[in-house]
């Protein structure tokens, strides 16, 4: 009985090619990119190529790259990179709470320092509410921390409608947090100051990630030491790492827009065919990214329903891979729905390797479980 | 004309078993190890055997083990760690100047936000000086930071007559930086409360590193999330490099004494035939491990020699591979060294893998460079 993964978004498989780029670079460049011998320089050469490519499809400078271990470095090198560094310009944090845990604890860390943590409110679909942004903004707001793409239920924020009231407070730093958006759909930095990314999650291995950091931007390290890669990142570079990540995102950039379509069209096949059981509620909306489906289904619990699938072997989620305790979906509360939705949730994410047939055979065993479980 | 790698101590050629290790686990585990379903129980339960592999091999409990992206982020994640933890319990930091930039940065970094630093004295070969750090504890002293084997001469400390003392004080936490000592020596960590290592300086991968944390021992996060590996560190366990850093660590622990004396004998062939050129002054003393030796040539530009050698394919290294600036060696400045030794020091670094005829041929030609060069 083949696997059928539909769990992209806590993880995707590596792509082959990249797995062979990370080989190579292993065998044949050993010199560390800080040493200042030929061995070192061509280390530091293909290191640069791959920062010149990850900012090429990026559109950001090449010094706007920071590599970190991955997106949950990334997020809090944002968001205490920025308030170590200006300690003087306000307590004042916005977020909200569709948040990635690595997000939301780092900044309840700094509640308990001090800071004002304010959630900014949500529309029905789970999208920002600008005018409450605008309302809460202040000169004391220090940063403003929000999700590209939620990793539960796949709401997509307008960043660049975010980024622009932003904008007016010019002391105030914008970072999202785009590990579920990076691979998925094209990335427009325009109006954002901070930008997190994982390369586990667009088929790169993992251990690497990135921040984007914007040049006018200065952040302090939480990692000090010699400059290294960049002055805000100490540490020997992960050659490897680097290079295969840079090679991941020119693999799923590649087509991309194809790639959407297919799962675009995927999504709709899916929601279809779940629509006709009338025990499933379809939690993700039309400002969802089509590769996240979350679905509750009221009164069979969520590990219930992931083991039972398991058994069959497909695997699927229940809330993300980063919240293991049994309380309610955070994404779904903060959406206003009840115990009843949230706490019967389970995430199905899909990839543009997912196949029609994947899908019909995922259905009809949902169907048979929900009927064993059921009753 | 083959290389002869003799820079060791900034980075190690991956072993390939190590390497063959990381690829199958990447192509045969592709759970995310947070997820709840079978795949990401079979990447949790690999992860587990590493970590179990590693604390038998350290001499530790297996929640002692936290997994990082190096020994630059152990090192951060320790001193900030326990600082952060124990805001009330003094602000008076020791450790040495024969750190590692990621040691002295950190301190440097709290020295601004008022912590006070104290760099314990040293006796002429670099050793600690009991009595000065007698002299220094107090119950103020939040930390110790001392590294078990300094990157650019090579001195090993006694780290447990260091931790007996420190142990008097029972709320000043002692952390070694064993970047340079493990794979190298035999590790006794009776003494230590923290403890870092990088995988990749013994013949594992860039990008993985440790940090143990002895169990009577808090410390908050520098990467704050969701529990993960531990909940000291979060962020998706990146388990192909964890279980190539087990086996990198298994491997080199493998007749480690055999591999130690046979570094000893290279080491006193090697510094026999320096001592025949009377332009050359050993820096490395009877306290140093064998596998790095300091020299200075003075009236020769360690950059020079450096870029000398690499013409005949031979490297080495000035001062450590995270220092790039052109200012005199830190380490050898802080053993008293004036400037006539200190500016002039490169650095040579030695594996159980280098051979007798590597060595013939490097002074051979390291004498015609001094020739070349002097006049």
């Amino acid at each position: 009985m083949k696997n059928i993964y539909l769990d992209y978004s806590a993880t995707t498989p590596v792509d082959k090619e990249v797995l062979d780029t990370f080989t190579k670079v292993n065998l044949e460049y050993i010199g560390n990119p800080n040493s200042l011998h030929k061995l070192g320089l061509e280390s530091k050469k293909l290191m640069d190529a791959s920062i010149k490519q990850i900012s090429n499809i990026l559109g950001v400078l090449e010094d706007e790259v920071i590599f970190t271990s991955g997106a949950s470095e990334s997020n809090n090198l944002a968001i205490f990179g920025v308030v170590n560094k200006y300690p003087n310009r306000g307590r004042h944090i916005i977020t909200t709470k569709l948040e990635h845990s690595s997000v939301l604890e780092a900044v309840k860390y700094l509640e308990t320092k001090g800071y004002v943590i304010d959630y900014v409110k949500l529309d029905k679909n789970g999208l920002v509410d600008l005018d409450d942004l605008e309302r809460l903004l202040s000169k004391d707001t220090v940063l403003v921390s929000i999700c590209h793409v939620n990793s539960e239920i796949g709401i997509k924020q307008d960043i660049n409608a975010i980024g622009k009231i932003i904008k007016k407070y010019p002391t105030t730093i914008f970072h999202v947090d785009g590990t579920q958006a990076v691979g998925k759909i094209n990335i427009d930095l325009s109006n954002v100051d901070l930008y997190s990314l994982s390369a586990h999650k667009f088929y790169g291995l993992k251990g690497c990630g990135l921040l984007i950091k914007k040049d006018n931007i200065e952040i302090d390290p939480i990692i000090h030491g010699g400059k290294s890669q960049t002055n805000y990142r100490s540490g020997t570079p992960a050659l490897s790492l680097i290079v295969a990540t840079s090679k991941a995102l020119r693999l799923i950039y590649n087509d991309l827009d194809k790639k959407y379509d297919y799962v675009l069209e995927l999504n709709e096949y899916l929601k279809n065919k779940l629509k006709n059981n009338t025990n499933i509620i379809i939690n993700s909306n039309e400002v969802c990214i089509p590769h996240i489906l979350n679905i509750s289904i009221p009164g069979i619990k969520p590990e219930t329903m992931l083991h039972a699938l398991e058994e069959e072997n497909i695997f699927i989620s229940t809330k993300t891979a980063c919240s293991k305790d049994n309380s309610d979906s955070l994404s779904l509360t903060a959406l206003g729905y009840d115990h009843e939705i949230s706490g019967y949730s389970i995430r199905i994410s899909l990839s543009y390797k997912t196949t029609y047939e994947e899908i019909d055979r995922f259905v009809s065993v949902l169907d048979e479980k929900i009927k064993e479980l059921k009753f």
